[in-house]
Order: structure tokens, then C-alpha cells, then sequence
């Protein structure tokens, strides 16, 4: 047992939470971590990296679901979910990012999947349900979103240009999509399409489709894996695809034609709440790496260890502070979502969203200097994590967007304080 | 009504505690703020700064105490406490905070009162409660804390050299202190003096005695009011203070001779977080002042707003965010003393204590810096605060000592996690 | 002897000037810094801190004019000057940063004055020149410049909105000063006023005018003297002024009407240096200051001197680095302006303005912090210098228009890149 | 045409070094940059990475060695030199830092056979030099130092453990070394060992010897390559080696016994200012791509050009602004070692050596987040760039060592500092 839940919010928790936080923390720590060499060797080589799914997934699946440790990211508020506010499962996102190459999949919440399963679950029809959403649900099959491109900056997503034209019963995909994560996956047998069916609707945020594509539709060509810092992240990937005249049945609209931009928005929230206890739970590891490594008695420097050195005792210090103050608003946005659902919890789910990467990089830089250049090798998982912790700063928007949002937000305040302040004047 | 109960622990407050809450916003915003400038122009001139309490802070004591806003801070721990738990008192130390020079006098909350009453109550005897924990709980006097030593370093409190003397019924006490808060106020009618009775005792955390020495004992000589940056803070001011052969029966020690250290410890918790949420606060108020600055449209540059600018609005956003993510952490240390008292959450206060003066000092210094060379004046209290904030920094120890602290503190974790990457290890 | 000429750049350094620094130094280490707190002690209580000015500075005055250290400041380009080049004046301005309040004033090269009589010095009339530059180049009269608007976002300054209106053989000057440097010295008895007299040119840089106006004129109310962080610094101040139907011959124009802009861009790039090569010795000093107070034997915490605390050793170094850094900033933007002109090293001379004063701050924090509260007081000369740093974040223009600025020009070198990588890429 | 001699030292450079920066900065653009994208599709796939070198850099060192870009960075101290300062040789690296994996490289100036070099010009035997030097000036072959340990703390060169003992007339070494760059390549040739020869010396700094080892020796293990983040760096590498019982003449120790120390501590001077500069390089190639991609008209967001963003045009300007401090830096180094010795410019550079890294990285990262995910993906250099720079913090010594020995390093000031404030108190 490792795992603490924060007591400010122990009573918030349910039983069967504490239950499930349990035995989690027990699959994570004696099972996951324990995998995490096993799969790095299992991996394919050369071209096989893209065929090859390490086995010890898949065993790690079956364990996980016997155990009842199985799609605990969906909420209560889904008929399929497994009961769980978002504060409750936020922290169990937290443990399984202690190993989060792992433990993530082999529980069944992993991304891109979760929030493709809640499109589903929230959107899809009962046929799409029935299609994907259960084999998504059996972990039986695996799923991509396809709305980052190459030629437009993707950051503002008004700016998704991939064309879906309706052309008698059927939807004509034409596209340049890039960073589509999982794709490269052998298992990965749909996509979720973003694209423009309407872009001359004057309503910019009425011009986009959600689109289903099976992943052997022809005219889908999957251009490469994009590497990132050096990493392919095989088998999953991160892939440029080049969508050709694909065609689908006009069925495998999501909601409807112009729904698009209302999807992702619905789609984002708990998303990010997920990404982000996971990078708090992947700080926490690389902070233990760190406190195993100052003390490490073979790792002396002049004539003291590491741990004794009053820089590196700050470092300590100011990892502790920075992930526990993160935490919290992690925790903070989650209850939100739980209390006035995602759309009246922009503000807190941004903060989160914009703090946490950059915490859990600062936190890993400073694990990574204490280890010397072994953190930044396979040695440990740090420079992984790191690179993780990078990539999230763009992944479901840049910092830069989500500052600006808050700061907005934030804004409409003014006019309330000014009103009172010419009150006080008045008065004066 | 301005302040609103963080969601995230709504639940923990009790109805009775809301209703203070509401009252109290309703106090500072209404009476508290519009005083300020009050306050300001009744203060003396020359001399006469060290005579005058300006009168509207008796006025507002009158209004708070007779709607029942009067000595929060003591727990329900005390007898003579408010019944609050140190949550509750915390949200309350924060709205005190929007108006930092006024409201926590006005509802008799201010430091260093606060702490002195706490010592009283949870050491004194009956005869030293009822001589001074009575009046100092009525308001009618204040007192002062005399431990900082201007020719040792301070912040290592084992340092304090102060020499007190048993001879025969009477402590005799010879020392130099410095920074002593509250000493200048003409109502100042006690000092809280530590000092060591038995400097060679094996034990560095035994030497010290705490003595209650009444402002009127011969051999007190106020030196001077120390200024920080330009402020002399009259009429309580910081006041370099020597003890030349001051003489109290022996029945003004504390607790008893040696456990000056002890009861320092004790003393210290609460009022970590008092100072850390009052800090809250102010930097609400800061950016209050800054939002409504950048939207002021008398005020714009290269045309646009202030609020146009896009740095603007991420100086506002990073504002929003380590506010929220610094209150969290008070918070929790706050319920943590609640549920397992200040010595077992020596962290979660130092962690508090450490960060919440340094987010101050950022958000006020955007503040600031939005308001232009006015910011820096007194025509905002913006420039007041922040030298409050910058003096919070040294108070209660510097931010070095608490950093060390939690980093000392957060190393005892690692024989464990190197004793389970030793068994991970072995299992390879 | 303590100041070491940059040996990067000792080549370009005159025997002359070599000869100036060494005196300058010797000057500065001996007789100013040692003036400091006598200056202090002669300063007037009450209101007649704006009636005196501590007679050391006068005498000082006469001490530096008999060794040759006067007007150091007016460069080679003057036919009043000392013959040296921005560069050789900027060691010498770095010197006298080591004694702030006194050393500039000490060799009559303080602002304001010095960037008045370079306006004089430049654009000033024969009479002109006779009437008020030669009084201020012996130190006999002081100055003010009377730009900022208390009612207007002056950081931009084409919103000044004073008006100065031409009435037969007279302007007639209407308007709101605030900040304005100076203005309280009873040596004051000039002031240089900004001001439209053309509000609807189309030019938006043509509009202004900048009038002379002596101090006895009538019309003149000054309010108050501003604080900043608590400070008066009196006798100069900072004033509040308001000019009504203030009324002066059509002699009094600077140059000619409109011209007003054109002078003030020509006034402010030396100017800049000076203050930011001042901050870099005020850094220097702080720097000094915190060498001397962690090595104190009398200061040992936790068993050690402040000294062998690594943390300390830490912040030591990186003032070291961040001083050495911001040096080579402002001696190449001097190098700059001696070689191509104010004009065209705007780039080099903003990155400086917008890097310096935040050194200083930087550098005089850690400083304070290592004093502990006594680094706040008046004790040692930290926190005022603090102040003054403080301060230039906004003189002559807030940072956040100097980086936009910056960026600004920078991003003119854009094209150029584009149109390589443009070729770049058909090559391939 | 695209670098500009700083102008504050441009009188320090000769006509010579001017015409070879003219020459270099062309070739580098016209060169080296183009050749970049096609060493990338040279580069072996599977184990050939190994064993192939990409044609292109034989190409590129031929075209240089006839043009007279090679071997610039030995300085006129050596026989075997360019005959340029170390200052001039500086700004060459910085131009070729603008495509570091191929330009120094192509004109024999690359690490780590740079430093190998200037060990066998400075202490080689005639015959060393012949056999070794002679090819390595040649390009003809590459070399590797191996100096760091897995099992020991390295930062700490102390440490290094490898045992180096004298059996007969040759010398037998057992160690366990990685991070040993370039060691992968197939035309690597020889190996400098540091190890332990005198491990029971009372002068921990006279235990160590420096031994030249073939590459083909029997008992040389070349375990793996390590990869950073996901970077293999092939076909160079960084190697984890095991050496056992691997035996050398006697003849091949460099110096003599015990001198191994002194070696290195003599190798890193200059060779660190390189590593500096071309990083300088880097940071302004990285920042030109931002210009470029800030600008780009297909990349609007939110209605602007990224570059119209106010917070971009800030990022920018930060960068510009940090490059030009840390050149300054790095150049003020140089031209220490120039005047002064390496020994006797220690400050100067480790100053440039703490700084430069992560100035690069500060500058790489804001580049990166302006061009989106793809910025860190193999279609920019960015990311290989961003790789290099925070390798670099460790690489000859870890951030926290350099920035502990410069505050030591200026600690020795406090002494007189003291002095000379107790003379001024007395005087008082």
C-alpha cells in the first residue's frame, strides 16, 4: 500500500472507492510497475514495433478485470460507467500514472480510448454502441481521434479544414491529419474523424462533423509514426494519415451533421482531468526515484551523499510543494464536474490543465539531475515520463490557449469590482 | 457579499460558521475597506504617530464585537474560543486579509495578539489568564512578542541569546531585541519575552524560558522603531528593544522554566496559517485591483485596453491560478491541525508557510506593475501589502528553514521506497 | 581600489578615462560610501525634509568638481562634455551605483538633471543654454521633467494630455503631473514640461511640445510628494503637480512646436544606460554586502555558517552570474550608441532597460534574505536600493513595452529567414 | 551572409579569423544546413545504424578541409593550430552550432575528439602524436574518452573507480564506464581511459592516470548504446563499456602516472567554451525557426498571426534577450583563457558553462511550443537540439557543481569585503 487519499477529501469517498483505491494501488505497484521492463523487452523490433503488442498487456488485462479494476473512468453518469464520481476516479487516474506506460491500459482507461468511449456512451446511437463502444468496453479493440492537422494550426480548432461532403448515402473524407495517437496500434479498429461538413456555416462552432471511420476503410493511408524527443511510443504511435476519398455510411455521423465542435467540448473535460492526475501520480514516481536516489549510499559526492546537500534538499522541497499544490487543483476540478458538470467547470478544468504538465516536467527535471545521465536514458523511466509530460503540453490544447481562457474568464469579474470600487468613491 | 466558500470543502463548514462568513464579508467589504483611507488620514504626524491610535479602528472593534465577529481565531480547542474549527477560522483569516491593515484588528485577530492570546490560554495560569488573556480577549490591550535578537542569527531560534536569571523570587533579564511587532502601540501593555534560564543544558531545545514582562517594568528602553522599505507601521511599529536588568516575580514564567521552546512550537501552527490565509486575502485584493485596472478605458496603450494585451491577460490568468493552487494548500494544513494537531502536520504549515509569501509578492508585483508608478504610492494599498508580504518572508522563520524542514521531512519516505525497488529488483 | 575594468573591453578604455575611474572609485569607496548614513542623519524631520538639503552632499560637491569628477556624464559628442564615450561613462555610472543616493549626485551626473542638460546641451538655444544649462552644469540649480499624467496610461506616451496653448507671445500650460522626479528640492528651479500643443496633427508623434518653465512661475501647485514603498525620499521627491493657466514666453520652446516627441526619444537612450549601469553597481554592492553577511561568525545557524549552507552558495553564484550577464548588456548597448547612435542600438539599449532592473532585484532579494528583517531596514542600504529598482521597472518606460518592443524589432529579421528556408526547401 | 561579428569585439578579431567566419557562415548555410535532412535518410536502419556513416559528412569534410574549415578550434597555442584566438575560434563555433549534428563535424571540430586532440598535442609523446594525433587532425579516424562511471558518482571525478595497474611493462584496466560518446562509431579508433592507478594516494587529485587504449584491444565490451530520451545518436553513440583485464604497453600512458587529473582539468577549458558557443548557435537557429513559424500566414489562430499575439511577441523577445547575455558570457570566457589561461579564467568559465545550457533549452522550448507538436518531432531540429542541451547539463560537470565552485569562487572576496566595512565602522 503506498498510495494516501488526501485527507481534506477522504470524505468525499465513497467505501467501494477506498475499496477499489486499494486494490488498484496494489495492481499498480506489485503488478504494473513490476511489468514495466517486461514490456520494454517484449517490444517489437525493426517493423515488428508496429505488429507486436507486448504480451504482458494483455495478461495485465485479464488480471485487472478479474480484479474488478476495469473502465473505471466512466462515471456514474454513464449507464455503462462503474459508479464512480470524477473526484473518486481522479484518484485512481493518480495511481495508475505512478505507472503510466502500464497500468493506464491494462485497466482499460487509457487515451485515446476513454474519451472515445464516452463520445460513444454520451452520443453514439444504440447500433454505433453496439459496434464500438462494447468492444472498446471488452478492451477487445482499440480506437483513435483524428482532429489534429498538418497544414493549419490545429491549436484553434475552427481551424480543422479535412472536408466531409455528403454525397448521396454516403460521407467523403478528404484530410491531412497528423499526431493521431494509437493509430499505428495493429488493435486499433476506428478512428473518430473531425471534420468540416458545413464551412460555411456563420457559425464557426456549427461548420465541424464527428465522423466514425473504420480503420480498413479504403483511402485512409497512413503516412508514418511521428517520433517525439526520439520516441516512436510503438505500438501505438503517433501517426500522420493522409484521408483520400474515404467514404462511410451516412450512419457513422455522431450526433448529427454541425454537432462536431459541441462533441469535443463535451469530450475535453474529464479528459483532461484524467491526463492530469496521471501526471501527478507520474510526478510522485519521479519524486520517489529521486529520494531513492540521493540516499543511495554508492552515490557520494565530495565526501557527502547527495541527499546531504542542502541544494538538493531543496529540490526535494520544492517538488513536494509544487505536485501537492497541483494536486488539489486537479482534485478541485474534478469535484466541479461532479457538482455543475464540465461546461460550468471551464475555469477550474483549464487551471488544472494548464499548471500540470509543466509541474510534473519541473518535478522530473529535477529526478532526472539528481540521477545524472542514467535519467536521461531507458534506465529509468524518467525521460519517458518526461517526454510524456512535454507532449502534454500541446495535447488538448497548448498552455498558451488555456491561459489565455483563464485569464478571460477571469476578467469577467471586472466589471462587478469596478462597480463597487466607484461605489466606495462615492462615498469617500 | 464577495466571498465565496471553496466548493471543494464546502461540506466541512457548519451552518453556524457560513452565517459568521457571510457576516464577516459583509463587515470588510462594507466597513472595513471604505476605512482604510480613514484610517490612514487619522494616523499622527511626527511624533504623535506613536500616540495616536486612530480612532475608527475603536469604532469598528465596537461594530464587530457587537455583531459577533470578535476573537475567531481561538479553536474550539479553547475554552474561551469562537467554537470554530481552524478550517472554518482559516476562510474568515482570509476575508480579513482583503483588508490586512484593518479587519483583523477590528475583529481582534491580529498578529501578534492572536498568538500571544493562544499561549495564554493553552499555558498560562489562572492569575496570568485572568490578568492578561481577560483584557487582551476584550480587546482593551495588546501585547507583544519578544524573540527576535538583533546580534544572532534569528532564524535558528536556539540562537536567541537573552539571559534570564532566577534571583531569588524574581527572573532579572538582560538582552537586545529586535523587530519587536506591536511594541510602539501606546495600548501595548505586555511582552512575551523568551529568553534562556539554563543556556548550558544538554538539551539545545531546553534552555529556554518564556516570561511575561508588563510594558511598564523598569529597565525596558525602546530604542527606536525599526522602518521596512520606507513603512514605520506606527502606531505598532517594529521596535528594536533593550532589556537592561528587567526584574518579574517568578511567577510571570510560563509553563516553567525550560519549556520556552515548547510552547514556541505550540504557538507557531495556527498562526502560520492565520498569516498564510490573511495572505490569501490580500492577494485577492491585489488582483481585484489589478481587474479592474486593465479594464479601467480611461487607461489605454497603443490602443487597446490594458486588458487587450494578450500579457496582460496572462499575467492574469497565472495570478488566478497560484492563488487558487496556495489556498488548497493552506486549507489542508489547516484540516490537518484540525484532525491531527499542528506537531503531526509540521509539513502540510511549513509547506503553507513557505509558498503563500512568495505568491503573494507575484501577484501583487502584477498588480503593481499593471497600476504603473500609482501602484507603487499610497494611493492602493498594493504597495502596503506587498511590503507585508515581502516581511512574511523572514516571519515565523525565513522560507530557507521551512524549505530544509520539508525537505528533511520528505526524505524520511526513502528508506521505504529503496527498500521496495530493492525487492523490485531482486524479483528481475 | 575595488572596481576592476570588464577585461573584455579594457582595450577600448583611454589612459584618460582609466585615469578618471581610478580616482572615481577611490572616491566613491572613501567619501560617499561612508557619507551614507550622515547623509541620513541631516536629512530634515517633519516638513523640513523638503526645506534641506544635507549639507554633506554639498560639500562633497566641491570635493569631487577639485578632483575632476564632474559632468562625467555629458559624452564627447558635447562640446560641454568630458571627452569621454558612453562606454567609459557607463563604468564610471557603474561605480557611482555603488552609492546610489550619493556618488551621482556628488559628480552632478543625477537624474533628472543629467538627461535635461543633455536636452539643453542638444536642442537648447544660445539663451537658453546660457540661462539654465550653465547653472545646472555647476551644480548650482536643480531640475525636474515634467512628463507623467496622473489621469492618462502615460507608458504610452502620446496619451499625454496636458495642453500647451499658444496665446500671442505666450504658451499657456494646462495639466495633471504626477511622479514628476526632483520637484521638491528647494535647489529645484527649473522644470522641462511635456505637453500638446498640436492635439490634432495627424501624426500622433507630432502633437507634443516640451516647454520650459521655471519653478516660481505662477500657476504651479504642487499637491504632494508621492511615497513609494513607504519612502518620501526627500528633499527631491516625487510630486504631484498640477499646472494651471501656467503661463511662459514663446522663448521657452525646446526646438520649435511639435518637436516635443522627437526630444524625449533623443533624451532617453543615455539616460537608460546610466540608470541600468547605476543598477549594475547597486547589484555589485548588494552582492558585497551579502559576501560580508554569510561569512559573519556571529551568524551561524543550524550549526554552520551561512556560508556553508549550499543553498546560499547557490544564490551566491547566481548573482555572480546574473550581474556579469547584464553588464556585457548595457556596455555593448553603450559601445552601440557610440558607434551608430542612440537611434539605431534602440534594440540593445532596450534589451537593457528591460533586463536590468530586474538583476537588481533579484540580486538585492537574496541579498535581504541573507540579512534576514534587518536587510528590510534602514540599517543597511538594501532595501532602499530595492526601491529604486523597483522604481525603474517603470521609469522611462514599463518592461512590458520595452520586451514588446524588443520582440518587435526582432521579429523584422522574420522575412529574411522565411525567404531561406523557402529556398531552402525547393532545393530538396 | 548571416552572422555579424559582435560589434563589442570585433576589434579583437583579425582579418584572417574574418575572412574564415565569412567562409564558415556560408558554408554552414549552404552546406551544412541543406545537408541536414540528407544525413538523416543516410543514416542505417537496424543494426546498420552502427555501421554506416552517413556519405554526406565525408563529402562535406572534404569540400571544408579544401575550403580551410578544419581543425579550427586548436589555438595558436599549438603548433599543430589554426593559429586563432580562443575568442576567434569561439564565434566559428557558434556558427556552427546553427547545424550542430553536421557542421563541426564536417570541418573536424567535434566533440569529443576535439578535446582528445588538444591531450595529444599538449601532453602526447612524439610517438603518440604521430600514431594518434596525426590521423585524428586528418579526419581520418575518431576517438573517445572515457571517463564516466555507472557505479560511481561521476560528477564527483574523484570517484571514477576503474583500476589501472602496471603488471611488467604493460597496463592492465578493469572498469566499468558508460555515456562514453562516440565509442558507437565504426571509425572510432581509440579510447583515452581514465582510471585509478594510485588509488591509495594521499592527494585525491594524484591517483588518476590517463591511458591511451586501441579500439581494438582485446577485453573492450561494448555493452550497448544508451539512448537519451529516445535518441540513439547513431552511429557515434553514448556507450556503456566494460573493460576487463584489458592490457596496453606502458607506453601509452599520457603524461605519466598520477598526472590524470591534471589532464582533464586542463581538456575542459576550452573545450567547454565550444559546447557553449555552438550551443549559442543552436539557440539562434531555434530562435530563427520561430520567427519563421510565428510568421507563417497559413498559421493563423483565434483571427491573428501567431507573431500578433502579444504573449509571442514577450516569448521572443525573452529569447533574444537571454542569447545575448549568454554570448556575451561565453565570449568574455574566451578571451579569459586568451589572456589569462584556462586555469585562471575557472570562473569566467564555469559561469558561461552553468548558464549556456539552459538558456538553449529556455529558447528551444518556446520554439518548440510556437511550431506545436511538431516541434518536437523529427521534421524540425528542434527536438534533437532540445536532446543536446539538456544533455549538457550534465556533460563536464552537472549544473550544480559548476554553480556551487563559482559561489566559492566568489566567496573568497568576503574576506577583504570585511576588512574594508570594519575599517568604515570604526571610522563612524
Amino acid at each position: 500500500m503506498v498510495y494516501t487519499i488526501p485527507p481534506l477529501i477522504e470524505e468525499k469517498i465513497s467505501p467501494y472507492a477506498k475499496e477499489l483505491i486499494k486494490k488498484l494501488d496494489n495492481f499498480v505497484e506489485n503488478e504494473c510497475i513490476p511489468a514495466e521492463q517486461i514490456f520494454h523487452k517484449q517490444l517489437g523490433k525493426g517493423e515488428d514495433r508496429w505488429k507486436i503488442v507486448p504480451p504482458i498487456i494483455e495478461e495485465l488485462k485479464k488480471k485487472a478485470r478479474s480484479l474488478g479494476l476495469w473502465n473505471l473512468f466512466l462515471s456514474k453518469h454513464y449507464r455503462e460507467g462503474a459508479g464512480l464520481t470524477n473526484l473518486e476516479y481522479a484518484l485512481m487516474a493518480e495511481i495508475t500514472g505512478r505507472s503510466i506506460r502500464i497500468a493506464p491500459e491494462a485497466i482499460n482507461c487509457s487515451a485515446p480510448d476513454t474519451g472515445n468511449m464516452e463520445v460513444f456512451a454520451k452520443y453514439g446511437s444504440p447500433a454505433q454502441k453496439e459496434k464500438w463502444l462494447t468492444p472498446l468496453l471488452n478492451g477487445e479493440i482499440r480506437s483513435a481521434f483524428a482532429m489534429t492537422e498538418k497544414n493549419v494550426a490545429s491549436s484553434d480548432a475552427t481551424n480543422i479544414a479535412t472536408s466531409i461532403v455528403r454525397v448521396n448515402n454516403e460521407y467523403v473524407i478528404n484530410g491531412h491529419k497528423w499526431w493521431i495517437s494509437g493509430a499505428g496500434d495493429p488493435r486499433c479498429a476506428v478512428f473518430l474523424v473531425m471534420g468540416k461538413s458545413d464551412p460555411k456555416n456563420k457559425s464557426k462552432h456549427k461548420q465541424q462533423s464527428l465522423v466514425i471511420v473504420p480503420r480498413d476503410t479504403p483511402g485512409i493511408n497512413i503516412i508514418r509514426p511521428l517520433t517525439i524527443f526520439g520516441y516512436d511510443d510503438a505500438p501505438e504511435g503517433h501517426c500522420e494519415i493522409i484521408f483520400k476519398d474515404v467514404r462511410v455510411p451516412i450512419e457513422n455521423i455522431i450526433l448529427g451533421e454541425g454537432r462536431g465542435f459541441e462533441i469535443i467540448q463535451g469530450r475535453l473535460g474529464p479528459g483532461r482531468i484524467h491526463h492530469c492526475m496521471r501526471s501527478i501520480g507520474a510526478a510522485e514516481r519521479g519524486l520517489d526515484l529521486m529520494l531513492a536516489r540521493v540516499t543511495d549510499p554508492s552515490r557520494r559526492t565530495f565526501g557527502k551523499l547527495l541527499a546531504e546537500h542542502g541544494t538538493i534538499v531543496s529540490d526535494i522541497a520544492k517538488s513536494r510543494m509544487i505536485i501537492d499544490q497541483a494536486r488539489f487543483l486537479v482534485l478541485n476540478a474534478a469535484d466541479m464536474i461532479d457538482k455543475v458538470g464540465a461546461k460550468n467547470a471551464l475555469k477550474e478544468i483549464g487551471m488544472a490543465k494548464a499548471i500540470i504538465p509543466s509541474m510534473l516536467l519541473e518535478v522530473l527535471d529535477r529526478s532526472i539531475q539528481a540521477h545524472g545521465a542514467g535519467g536521461l536514458s531507458e534506465d529509468f523511466p524518467l525521460a519517458a515520463m518526461y517526454v510524456g509530460g512535454r507532449t502534454l503540453r500541446f495535447a488538448d490544447g497548448p498552455d498558451e490557449v488555456h491561459i489565455q481562457q483563464i485569464g478571460k474568464l477571469e476578467l469577467r469579474r471586472a466589471e462587478k469590482i469596478r462597480a463597487s470600487n466607484e461605489k466606495l468613491k462615492s462615498k469617500l
